[in-house]
C-alpha cells in the first residue's frame, strides 16, 4: 500500500472519498463498542470463579502459624500472602506489606502521607512551597490525577523504546530538590506496552537525587501478564539493583491480584526496604487494625505459590493473546505502510497505543465515537489531560469480544486514515 | 459487706493481709489471662461461618442491576450493600458510602483529607496554625491516636451517664473556631456502655460551631451489639435530627460489620449529607477505583437483610450476655458495698469500664499484670494515653471464655481492693 505522505492531492481526495463512504456504512449499523477501558473480559473472571470455593465453612481459616484469619490482628499481612506476593514482586517477604484491595489505594495513601508527614523524616511535603513530580508520558492517567489532587506539579518525561528519557530524569533529580518522586509501569507499560531496558532501570537505581526523600514509584502493574510462555520481556528486578547501588532507600514497589484474580477483590502489596517499611507501619498502625485476611488466605489457597499463578495467567493470555494479534495485525496491514502514525507490539499488558500524527488523537477518538466506538479520550494518558503533541490513543482490546473488536478496530482505522488525509491535505 | 472507708485502719490492715494471701495464691498458678482486647471469641466468630458458603463458583456474582461484581467499578458500593448497611445505620442508602474493611480506616481518611483538602472547600488544616478536637473520655484509644498522628490537639471533655458534657461542648465549639471535630461513641460507648441520651442527641444536632468545617464524628460501633432483645437502649438518629435542625452537614455517621460478621474481612460505611458525599466522592475516586464489592454481596446475601443482622446479633448476644452478666455479678457483690469505684452496667457493646480511686489505675494494672491478668494498659482510653487521675480501667469481657474470664475478673477484683486499701492505708 502506498504510503499516505507520497499521494498526490487528487490521490488522496479520492482515497478521502472511498473511506467516508465506508465510514457512513458503519454508522448506519448503530454500533455500540467499547476500546476505552482496561477491564478483564467475563470470560478472564470465569478463570477464577474456583477462588469463590476454597474457602467454605468445613475449612478452617488460619494461617499456618495459627493466627486465626476471621479475628482482628497482623497488619501487615498474612505470612503466606507475603511469600506469594513476595514471589510475585521478586523480593523477600520480609520486605513487603500486604494492603486491601488496591494497589492504587496504597500509592494515593503512600503520596498522602508524604504530604501530611513526610518520608522517613523529611519536611511533610504540605509544608514546601513546590513539590514535582517526573511523568513519563504517555502514562497511566490515575498515577497523574493523584499528584495532581495532591497539587503535585507534574513534568512531562517523554518515553522512548528503553523507557523514559533517562538523560532528562538524571539531570532533572540530580539538581531540583523540589522533585519528590517519579511515576513508572516498567513492564508492558501503560499504554505503550514498553518495558524498560536493563540500562534504564541500572540508571534508576543509580540516580543520585538532590531530594532525599525522592522516591521511584515502581508500579509494576503488569509484572506477571504475558501473552506469550517464553517469548517475554524481561525487566531487572530494581529492589535488588537498588541495593547494589547503595540506594536501598529510594524505590517503592506495587503490585496487586487486579487482573490476575477479581479487580477489586483481589489483594495488593508494597515493597520496600526496612527502612521504609519502619516509616510506613508508623502511619499504617493508626489507619487500620488491618486488611482482609480472609482474602489473603483465600488467595493463597487458590494460587498456592507463584506457579500457580504463572499457570493462570497462561490462562489469561491465551484469551487475550488473539485479541492483541487481531487488533495488531489490522494496524500493520492497514497502516504500517501509511507513515501517518506509529506504535510499539507489546508482549504482554493490557494496551495497545497508537501515536497518530500530530493534532490528530482528538479528532480520531470523536469521529470513532460518532460511528459507535468507544476509546479512551486523548489526552488522559499525560498530565492534566493535555497531550501536547495531541497525538496518543490507547487503545484497549481486552474487555470486548473478539468480534466487536475485530469491528471496532476497523473503524479506528477509518478514523485513523480519515483524519491523517484531512491533516495532509489541510497542509 | 462494710465500706472500706469506714473500715479502721487495723481493719484495713487486716484485710490487705488476706487479701495479700489471695492474691499470692494466685501468682502461684502462673496463669494466662487476657481481658485487654475488645475482640470476638472465635465462638462468635463460628457463627458466620457460612459467610464463606453463600458465594461459590456455581453462583452468579452479579448484583440485582446487573453489575458484575468481579470486575472494576462502581466506587461506592453497590446499591444492595447500601441498603443492607443503610438499614443498620438508620439512614437512607442514598446517603451512604460503602468502604473496605474496616470503619477505622475510613475516620482516618476522613482526618487525612481535612488535613490536605480541607472540608466542602474549607482551608486545608495543615495550613492553619491549630487544629483541636474534642475528646470525650474515657474514650476509643484508636481515635485518639488517629488525631494525635495529625498533631491535632485533644481537649478533654467529661463524660457523664447521658454522655458527653454538652454545656462544655456547647461553649467550646461556638467559641472556638480551631475546634473542628468531637469523637463520639455514641450507643455503648466504649470503655463505659454508655449511650447517649435524647436531650444530649438533640443538643449535638443543635450546635453552633465557629468552625464551618466542625463535623460530628459519630462512630456507631455497638449499633445493633445489644446484649438483651427487649432491654434496649435506644439512640436517637442523629442525621435526620441534623436535618431538622438545619445542620445536615454538620455530621459523619460511621459503622461497619466487624463484630457483626469477621473483624477485618467485613464491609464498612459512611453516611453524611449530600453535600458531604460529593465532598467525599471527589478525593475518593483519586484514591481507589473501587472497594470489594465481592465482600459486599457476599455479607448481602449471608445477612439478606436487617433482620438478617438482627438475628445474628442475637446469636452473639447469647454468647456475650453471660460473660458481661458474671463480670458485672462479680463486681456488684464484691465491690458495690466497698465504695472505691464505680462503674456502668452496659446493655451493649464490648466492654465493661471500672473506674477506681484516683491514683489507683496504674497500680490495680500492673498487680492483675504480675497475677497473669492482662488489662488494657490504664491511661490508653485517654489522648496521649494521660488519665488525669488514673482511675480508669477497661475491662473486655467478649475473647476469653466464661471459666478464664471468672478467674481474670475475681483476680482483678483482688488487684483493686489490695490497691484501694493500700491508697487508703496512705491518706
Amino acid at each position: 500500500m502506498k504510503s499516505f505522505l507520497e499521494m498526490t492531492e487528487e490521490e488522496l481526495l479520492q482515497e478521502k472519498n472511498e473511506l467516508e463512504e465506508e465510514y457512513r456504512k458503519y454508522q448506519m449499523r448503530g454500533l455500540q463498542l467499547d476500546m476505552s477501558r482496561g477491564k478483564p473480559s467475563a470470560e478472564q473472571l470465569d478463570l477464577s470463579m474456583e477462588l469463590m470455593d476454597v474457602l467454605h465453612s468445613g475449612v478452617d481459616l488460619a494461617c499456618d502459624d495459627g493466627t486465626d484469619c476471621r479475628n482482628y490482628g497482623v497488619v501487615d499481612g498474612i505470612q503466606e500472602a507475603k511469600v506469594l506476593l513476595g514471589d510475585m514482586i521478586e523480593c523477600n517477604p520480609d520486605n513487603i506489606i500486604i494492603y486491601g484491595n488496591s494497589s492504587l489505594n496504597i500509592m494515593y495513601d503512600t503520596i498522602s502521607r508524604s504530604m501530611t508527614h513526610g518520608v522517613m523524616g523529611s519536611t511533610p511535603w504540605c509544608k514546601l512551597d513546590r513539590v514535582k513530580f517526573l511523568c513519563p508520558v504517555p502514562g497511566y492517567d490515575r498515577h497523574f490525577t493523584i499528584t495532581e489532587h495532591f497539587g503535585i506539579e507534574m513534568i512531562n518525561i517523554p518515553m522512548l523504546p528503553t523507557g523514559p528519557d533517562m538523560d532528562l530524569v538524571e539531570d532533572l533529580v540530580a539538581n531540583d530538590d523540589a522533585i519528590k518522586g517519579i511515576w513508572c509501569v516498567p513492564k508492558y507499560s501503560n499504554p505503550q506496552g514498553i518495558t524498560y531496558s536493563d540500562e534504564t532501570v541500572r540508571r534508576f537505581a543509580r540516580l543520585k537525587p538532590a531530594a532525599k526523600d525522592f522516591r521511584i514509584y515502581w508500579d509494576n502493574a503488569y509484572g506477571v501478564h504475558h501473552l506469550y510462555d517464553i517469548d517475554q520481556d524481561n525487566l531487572v528486578e530494581i529492589f535488588a539493583e537498588c541495593k547494589r547501588a547503595g540506594n536501598p532507600d529510594m524505590v517503592y514497589k506495587f503490585c496487586s491480584t487486579s487482573k490476575i484474580s477479581f479487580p477489586g477483590s483481589g489483594v495488593s502489596a508494597i515493597a520496600a526496604s526496612a527502612n521504609n517499611l519502619e516509616d510506613i507501619k508508623k502511619q499504617l498502625c493508626v489507619q487500620t487494625i488491618g486488611y482482609d485476611k480472609v482474602n489473603q488466605l483465600r488467595h493463597v489457597r487458590f494460587f498456592k505459590d507463584i506457579h500457580g499463578i504463572t499457570e493462570h495467567m497462561k490462562k489469561h493470555a491465551a484469551i487475550l493473546r488473539p485479541k492483541f494479534e487481531m487488533v495488531l495485525d489490522i494496524l500493520q496491514q492497514e497502516l504500517a505502510d501509511r507513515d501517518v502514525g506509529s506504535w510499539y507490539r507489546p508482549k504482554g499488558g493490557y494496551f495497545i497505543c497508537y501515536e497518530a500524527m500530530e493534532g490528530c488523537a482528538k479528532e480520531i477518538v470523536a469521529r470513532a465515537k460518532k460511528a459507535g466506538v468507544s476509546m479512551t479520550p486523548a489526552g488522559a494518558p499525560f498530565p492534566y489531560g493535555h497531550d501536547p503533541k495531541d497525538s496518543v490513543i490507547r487503545i484497549a482490546p481486552t474487555y470486548p469480544s473478539l468480534e466487536d473488536l475485530e469491528t471496532a478496530t476497523k473503524i479506528f482505522v477509518v478514523c485513523v486514515k480519515l483524519a491523517s488525509i484531512e491533516k495532509l491535505l489541510e497542509e
